[in-house]
């Protein structure tokens, strides 16, 4: 990911110059300290790729791809609250460094933030970028309460947990790159397959999340190998093995919801899923993904050659297992 | 206000229609509850009138009006839970009827549906309704953050205290009254008089509420009399006593802060206020800024001879004391 060092630089550089007032302390404090926190900032390179990839400056398309990085991070912000995150990108979160009611109104300064820098973006394209802008965030949004509501159920089906993952995540990088094209003036075709390719690449790259937390070299991947087992946490592996699994084998995995021993939890539900080839029919799913998007990649109309959009790709789902 | 009784309907009409999905529930239930409690519709009644003061129609303005109506709902949701309220227009809070992350994520969708009202306006004025649009509803975060600010505070000046409601509330106004000018393309000077009328007219309203809680009609006002002291908020009436008052009745006032007799602790302070002529100190504040007001209005230049503004303002005024 040479290429986007560059980038990430340039998207730091820009978080960097934003005014961002002094006072109140309170309110401000809190933005400057998230916005400065490192990131990979894919959202927002993406949206500058796909500006260069059908013809637009990164000089014109910054705007759009800062407002949607500053609403990445106001999501961040106000998700971390809800699922009582200490840790963000490894820092104290806001809500635990300053406190929930700073986290919920700097989260809100940093939305209205996001659509300052849509207000800069050339007015011929201003209406088509934010109503795909406020459509996205609505669907954030919903993805977002399913999520909670998912974490009170016993059982959740594949169609559902797919189309959450695609509202919480997958269409902000639709979205991220779709902008790109309207910036650039690009057919509604080309807008539909980009937009598109980022919807399936983002389910695609949610659902290697789910493998690698599982099946993932955890050193590499940074985090404790099986956290979402521990934490009885829906994922596709779980979905797809009660799915499969026979009465007992139901039953057993249910039993181990609440099995104390947390290395015995870990190995024999791991074990219940090996039996039932879930690594296999997951990587499978998120291989049709991942193809789906290429597809609709492919189907982009552009003279432009560049394999930056592809490569970043490739980079982003070569990830260790 | 026979008058605003059309509008109020009108209003409420178009909040009723507006299209709230069904799925997920706990996010869309709690913003169908809250837009359809009653109340006064002031802000988008701002914005219909101010656009019909400089020849715009109903029809063209109602998007920014609703823009308007639905940010200040989202306000209020976020609102009610840094202030930990049980009630808002005598019903249950989203956060108390729900839960806090409902009422978090709820509010974040609504701010959104208002940039979805304002994606609705007319696209020539559009950039120019959201760049004010966003420097009001930052100024509003801004307001909540210093009226939170000052609750663990000893000691709030006047102008401080006045800049805070300034921005909590009064922009607000400012800006429902200058999007109807914008949207009618009047005049550069007739939108800043207007604006101005409404920040002004907005900050006596303010000073107006501080006066009503200890010297209005209890029964009229709706809330208990002396709420303010009780709770040891700072209002422009404690703020001018503490700077008028001599060293013995800041001692007093101090000392009375941690009275447990409520009845001992409301009469005391305002005998103190009494002595130092607080009433009528802070009535006046309260009529210079009407007065302000109300010579913006005057300055504004248009040939429509309305009087709806002016009647609401008036009506909105004449509370009971």
């Amino acid at each position: 990911m040479n290429l986007s060092s560059e980038y990430i630089n340039f998207i730091q550089e820009e978080l960097r110059q934003l005014d961002i007032p002094e006072s109140p302390d309170n309110l401000y404090s809190p933005i400057g300290y998230f916005l400065s926190l490192k990131g990979k900032k894919i959202r927002p390179i993406l949206t500058l790729l796909s500006a260069e990839l059908f013809g637009e400056t990164i000089e014109n398309s910054k705007h759009a791809a800062l407002a949607i990085e500053i609403f990445h991070n106001f999501t961040l912000i106000h998700d971390d609250i809800m699922d009582e995150a200490p840790l963000r990108r490894g820092q104290q979160t806001v809500h635990e460094k300053w406190n929930t009611n700073i986290a919920i109104l700097s989260g809100d300064v940093l939305m209205i933030k996001a659509y300052e820098q849509l207000a800069l973006c050339p007015p011929d394209v201003l209406p088509e970028l934010i109503t795909l802008f406020n459509k996205t965030a609505v669907e954030v949004c919903e993805g977002q309460q399913m999520d909670m509501d998912f974490e009170t159920r016993d059982e959740v089906v594949q169609e559902e947990y797919i189309q959450m993952i695609k509202l919480k995540t997958s269409v902000l990088l639709g979205c991220a790159l779709e902008m790109g094209a309207i910036l650039a003036h690009s057919s509604q075709k080309n807008r539909s397959e980009i937009y598109q390719f980022g919807v399936n690449i983002g389910i695609a790259f949610q659902i290697q999340d789910d493998l690698l937390d599982l099946y993932g070299d955890g050193a590499k991947v940074g985090k404790q190998v099986g956290g979402d087992i521990l934490a009885n946490k829906n994922t596709l592996l779980s979905i797809l093995a009660l799915s499969h699994a026979n009465d007992e084998q139901v039953k057993e995995l249910k039993r181990l919801k609440s099995e104390k021993d947390t290395v015995l939890k870990i190995n024999s539900t791991k074990s219940i899923f090996n039996e039932l080839e879930v690594k296999s029919k997951c990587h499978q799913i998120m291989q049709d993904y991942y193809q789906k998007a290429l597809s609709h990649f492919h189907a982009i109309q552009s003279e432009n050659k560049t394999q930056a959009l592809l490569d970043l790709t490739q980079a982003l789902m070569k990830r260790d297992f």
